[in-house]
């Protein structure tokens, strides 16, 4: 951790980058756009899994699996859904490599092209209804709660780990249902989910609100989201949740017979959220030191860094970090002992603070004699000497500030970073010099939100949910508004 | 649950089929060869994960995730690997689809073909390979100890649900060591992991041996297994452990900086068992009233059904089984209170029987009068009524007599079904007539291998690791041996 890294304010693009790299959480590869997750990144990811999954089963989901090809025609099915996908696929055409005839080389083989080719799946609406047309008889059947973890691809040009990559992992909710309030009510109850994570776990706030036509998933009649705004007051959007309406039913034939006998089509929702969301994390919360990690989320919560100069205060020493690691263990804090012979603790303290570590101990001879531990914060970096005595329970209380420190302050930023814009030339204003959400009166359709986007590289985040109607007149055209909408530059 | 199943005599294959289908494990999709795993089939596998996980980092591994891609050159880095993946992969050659000029198909867009084509990953050794190389430099680095969760694709003509597929969930070790005998022992360590977990688990007995050259794994130095005997007397290959020596080190150019300075390749192992473990447990298991899950891996190890005629006894009777079911959930027991008002008693009996539930309790208002419930175990199919008071402890314990009893039953049905010949024509007759497992002598050489499974399709399972030194012929060309090997028709 000697290296010198790019701080927020020299270049907040290579500040994000140095902290994936080397944090360990994630490289490129050697496939163009495909990234490697390392375990510690892997480990997180981890977390937020476990907490994600238990809330879709406390919710009623289960986990299923669906292929991870689709067959070129189904895309054909949902007009919207081809049009917003068919750019950026990998598209299978062969079964089979062989020599190539010099022997010096593997060439796809001519006698094993494919008849139809098949998709590497972006996202998998279209096979899971191919699907859940054999699923649904009767309205008995339904609803069908059912989440997918699985990996999907989309060709993206410009990648960046995490936040935009060819292959990424997620979680992709598929329901259906026999009445469109279900489907709906469903929708808002995985937005509410999202946005309970996102906010307790991740400790980021977001705000929750449906997407302008433009900016709505490929195939969906309403897209609801979670927006989270980053440290360079750009917006990220933390997942999505869509109303598909009866899209998918009539695209794939999809029928039950209701209670009174009537073949109807089936209501579908679909949900999800990436390792994108790892993007956020870091984002809303790393500092210049290094990765931040919410401690609900984070893989050690607490290290332990013994302080020594020899073998027999080595030994004092583990005595007491082992029986704290036994005590937090027993009350389910992660913890990690750092006993390390081939590093110095100074080494291990930037390197635990880099990796976003909560809470660090660092324990020595003078500490024993005095029965204290030095405590660190890794969100304010400050330290103070804790006594020994009662310290599992001290330093529960700790992480639980941490994480709640970590909110407010990320809350704070929301605020501070959250504008109002009139005019065009106020709007322009802001984008440009302050960033952040603008909430901005705006005409209602698709060709202004176009023409601010070419403009300003703003686009509409959201329309609040819990917005209050006010009149007024879109900053662009000055046709009249209803409501303001959020508009800002985005991840 | 009224359709008549094929029983195992009638036909063994239709029998495992109409389980699959059946007991809502699994379904063929509309992609050739891929299935769809329905929740319930899911939720098994969710059940093996979570054990499986547990034991890998209990033994000091961390997951990562590494690219569904792979450049098809790396294949060609490791001569034997090629030659094992490359007739059965999928080839991605374009990354986006276009209109076809008629404007009403999806083509392949020749402006976006692939530079290099790239292969949807049969198993990762070559791209992870590639990855540690940047990894590893000193000693200091090793070993690494990482599992992938994954998907992966062998383009398999003929395939069996669970069994054989194009695309199948896996789990993939892949470990690199400094020496030669850590990387040993890590493949042994692993091995003995899979047969702990398949033994104490799953409920079914192994055999753990080493594969001949033939059977061995495409870059491997040697190929520990564990084998096991299914219902129809068909051996089954249950999990793989990889010695891999230097092979991909230098395929990759891995080296590292030894303690006393020296550049060396470093050694690997990989080990792997996917969804195929599906299809072992339902096969050693079932019977021709359907699935039988181990108690350990059930994902609903109780279920009760209501006895009641009107609502008073509904209400009577619902009081005590989710009081039942409270404590039970508090002893960590798997239990769901099915009380469905669209089902008859015995229609849920029969369904929760052909699912495996292992144990159903059943009450009515005849037996809250006696304080009693009927309890029925699966794997026998014995009823037996027990005093309501302490009918957790009870339950508890007949899970684990299930358990146990599915795991010797298993062991019988091997013992009887394991023979020795030691003749040609024997051998001939027992693989043909008998089935199971033959101990017979082999004269060690790929020629004779071959002869043998083309004769009489038996193949070499396993050189037992626990085998006594015993001197004999050879069955098919009467040259000397030094030990008996396992031969069976397998799976």
């Amino acid at each position: 951790m000697a290296k010198k890294f790019a701080t927020r304010k020299e270049n907040y693009s290579q500040w994000y980058n140095d902290i994936v790299i080397n944090a360990d959480l994630a490289e490129y590869s050697a496939v163009r756009g495909c990234m490697v997750i390392k375990p510690y990144g892997y480990s997180i990811w981890e977390e937020m899994q476990r907490v994600l999954d238990k809330k879709f089963k406390d919710t009623g989901h289960s986990n299923a699996y669906f292929p991870l090809f689709i067959p070129k025609s189904f895309f054909n099915k949902e007009a919207d859904h081809v049009e917003g996908f068919a750019k950026e696929c990998a598209v299978v055409t062969h079964y089979r490599l062989k020599e190539s005839e010099d022997g010096k080389d593997l060439v796809a083989d001519e006698n094993a092209r494919l008849e139809e080719e098949l998709i590497v799946r972006p996202t998998s609406e279209t096979i899971i209804w191919d699907t859940y047309r054999n699923w649904v008889q009767s309205y008995r059947d339904l609803p069908i709660l059912v989440n997918q973890w699985a990996n999907v691809v989309r060709w993206e040009m410009r990648t960046r780990l995490f936040l935009r990559t060819a292959e990424f992992l997620w979680q992709e909710g598929h329901t259906a249902h026999a009445t469109k309030e279900e489907a709906l009510e469903e929708t808002k109850t995985m937005l509410n989910v999202y946005t309970d994570f996102v906010e307790n776990w991740m400790a980021i706030p977001v705000i929750q609100g449906t997407k302008s036509p433009n900016e709505r998933f490929a195939g969906a009649v309403e897209t609801y989201c979670i927006e989270a705004l980053m440290q360079d007051a750009r917006a990220l959007q933390a997942g999505t949740s869509h109303f598909l309406g009866q899209n998918f039913a009539k695209a794939f034939d999809v029928k039950y017979l209701s209670k009174d006998n009537k073949r109807e089509y089936v209501w579908a929702t679909s949900w999800g959220v990436s390792t994108r969301l790892m993007g956020a994390l870091i984002m809303a919360h790393s500092d210049d030191n290094g990765l931040v990690i919410p401690p609900k989320l984070a893989p050690i919560q607490v290290v332990i860094v013994p302080i020594y100069k020899n073998e027999e205060q080595f030994n004092r020493v583990s005595e007491v970090a082992n029986r704290i690691k036994k005590e937090m263990q027993d009350q389910d804090i992660a913890v990690k002992y750092d006993n390390r012979d081939t590093q110095k603790p100074g080494f291990k303290f930037s390197e635990w603070e880099y990796k976003g570590v909560p809470v660090r101990l660092a324990i020595g001879p003078r500490d024993l004699d005095n029965q204290t531990v030095e405590v660190a914060r890794r969100d304010t970096l400050e330290k103070e000497a804790y006594q020994l005595a009662d310290i599992t329970n001290k330093v529960k209380h700790l992480l639980e500030s941490v994480q709640s420190n970590l909110y407010q302050k990320a809350l704070d930023f929301r605020n501070e970073n959250t504008h109002t814009a009139d005019t065009w030339e106020e709007f322009k204003d802001v984008v440009n010099n302050k960033g952040g959400f603008v909430y901005a009166h705006w005409d209602g359709t698709a060709e202004t939100e176009q023409a601010i986007k070419e403009e300003t590289k703003a686009t509409i985040r959201a329309l609040p949910l819990d917005d209050k109607k006010e009149e007024g007149k879109c900053i662009y055209t000055g046709k009249p508004s209803e409501r303001r909408v959020i508009f800002a530059k985005a991840y």
